[in-house]
């Protein structure tokens, strides 16, 4: 590599709802103060499922998904001082963002008002597309770059970028902790660092899962708890337990049932994403103070701050290595909730 | 009036959705920790035409509706402490609750896990009937009976009782003050006293209104700002304004607009009630963890502060004062928010 534009080789969707193949895309030169990162395991995400098929509407094709990233620092422009070559580093949602607005000096860059830039599917400042993570080779702002502490993996440090701050952000924001109670809605991708990072974080953690199928699972992980929601009588048994319930999944829910399942002044926060509006009732809320509300990833400072505990607390995500020619077979699978609990590409196979 | 129990005259509804007439109901004696109150006011909620025409559920009749209540202590209970013949005084939506739950220890007595009793179409802890404000007299625990401090009339106090803390308790909760933008939805009974609480309390207050009739008004009661909702560039202009907003109106919103008004990190807070489930999109509330919440009235301490609060800064409800055979024409009125802003009824006119 050299501080030139280059291509390097990637998995991409050239339309929407069309099979992934390899291809290469253009990455810019290193800049003053970008760094060049070799990937070396990029996760797949929920999300790269419903862009690549224009779910969340209209995409930028050819789409190279991925925005759960790990890989080492090769190069550095010249201006970089937060990290060297060799350094173990990560992107996850985002490359960029105004940088000016009080959500960027609050370090809530994810809220941007001017708009964050999506690692792919997204425009960059000069209006180039970006390009993700299923990808050899990636150029960041050192900014937007992270570093991965020893101690965890870059493999199991992927999902991370996405899936851990997608949890850590709300239950450290909604203050999950000792003496709270803490339910996880579905223990996918997300569901399952939400459970590691609840319990870690010291909280009393209940999975509800469809089905009992992923007890043993979800005990594993750290769950004191698993309830199936198919079973009427959970919702009876849990009525007004938890301080705090934390959605993942993107399946409508009955949220007046799950709301009675909140305390007085709890909430229940949705990181899940029903691409229809939802229906709630506002009694469900007005009868104990109780918020419905949602939560996007989290900010470069927050991200920072959980891979830091994640690697304190030796958590990483329970994944599935495959190699690039088998992404199609994986979104198949990730559709189908067939998954333990996150797929992470190789990148040395693509 | 004596300690045995007595029947007072009363308006009550004798049926769901019949007019209210003229009656008596009886009282309980006045019992150890009981004052006996002369009502002199009782405001008119829309909650009482919600209760009295079963839409809230089937009620129990006759009714005697009103809990906005204001008069003075004319009998105590040989155990009352608090109160004193000749106390001005006021009851609102409730007049017991278990005092033992979390929330009842927590002065959230509103929240009560057993179920407050609501000072009318409810059973008390004997299993009698509970009848409210419209009435001459009422006995109350003294533990349920609020100082009405001197500097406000009892006329324009009673309303403070339901509409006054209804939008009191979440300014409080979510730190309405200097610095902040709190929007009220609806300038009726409930909107009129959020504006002036919100103003008093220091934040920048804009009325959102169908129209601009009410616009002088608005300006008047504290308002900084007022707008039309029926102007879609209203919702353009606002985007992004709001660290609160309060709807009051019980008419379904687009609660996708309303939330698009709404902050980073900001609220929306329902106190007015659909009888209906409303539609949301959740990515409203994931782009900007937004919260969607609601809020119900206010523990007994609370009110209290609430009323100590529009003493000290001088704030009653605007009234129109009725003689109790206006009652049934009020009603109509209220449901053609052709009244600004609260009726009273004059209880001497019972």
């Amino acid at each position: 590599m050299t501080t030139n534009a280059t291509t390097v080789p990637a998995y991409a969707a050239p339309a929407a709802n069309a099979p992934l193949e390899r291809t290469t895309v253009p990455r810019r030169p290193v800049g003053e103060h970008d760094v060049l990162i070799e990937i070396k395991y990029a996760g797949i995400c929920h999300s790269d499922i419903h862009q690549a098929t224009n779910g969340w509407g209209e995409g930028i094709f050819p789409m190279v998904p991925g925005h759960e990233i790990a890989g080492i620092v090769t190069e550095v422009g010249p201006g970089v001082t937060q990290h060297e070559v060799g350094d173990r580093v990560g992107v996850g949602c985002f490359v960029d963002s105004c940088r000016a607005c009080e959500y960027c000096e609050r370090g809530l860059e994810q809220y941007c008002v001017n708009g964050m830039t999506g690692t792919y599917n997204a425009l960059d400042k000069n209006g180039e597309p970006t390009y993700g993570g299923y990808s050899t080779h990636i150029v960041v702002d050192e900014n937007y770059t992270l570093r991965i502490p020893e101690g965890i993996g870059l493999d199991e440090a992927a999902p991370l970028l996405c899936a851990g701050i997608t949890l850590y952000s709300p239950l450290a924001h909604w203050q999950a902790g000792p003496g709270k109670k803490v339910a996880i809605v579905g223990l996918g991708g997300l569901g399952h660092m939400g459970v590691k990072i609840a319990h870690a974080l010291g909280a009393e953690v209940t999975v509800l899962s469809q089905s009992l199928r992923k007890q043993e699972d979800g005990l594993k992980l750290g769950a004191d708890h698993f309830h199936a929601t198919s079973d009427p009588e959970t919702f009876t048994k849990l009525a007004g337990t938890f301080d705090l319930v934390i959605s993942t999944v993107s399946a409508p829910l009955d949220f007046d049932a799950y709301l009675s399942l909140v305390k007085t002044d709890g909430a229940l926060v949705n990181v899940g994403a029903p691409e229809e509006p939802v229906k709630v009732g506002l009694f469900s809320l007005i009868g104990g103070r109780k918020t419905l509300a949602g939560s996007m990833i989290g900010g470069i400072a927050e991200t920072q701050e959980m891979l830091d505990f994640c690697a304190e607390h030796g958590l990483g995500a329970e994944i599935e290595l495959i190699r690039a020619d088998q992404i199609n077979e994986a979104y198949a699978r990730v559709l189908k909730s067939d998954v333990r609990y996150r797929f992470v590409i190789d990148t040395a196979t693509i």
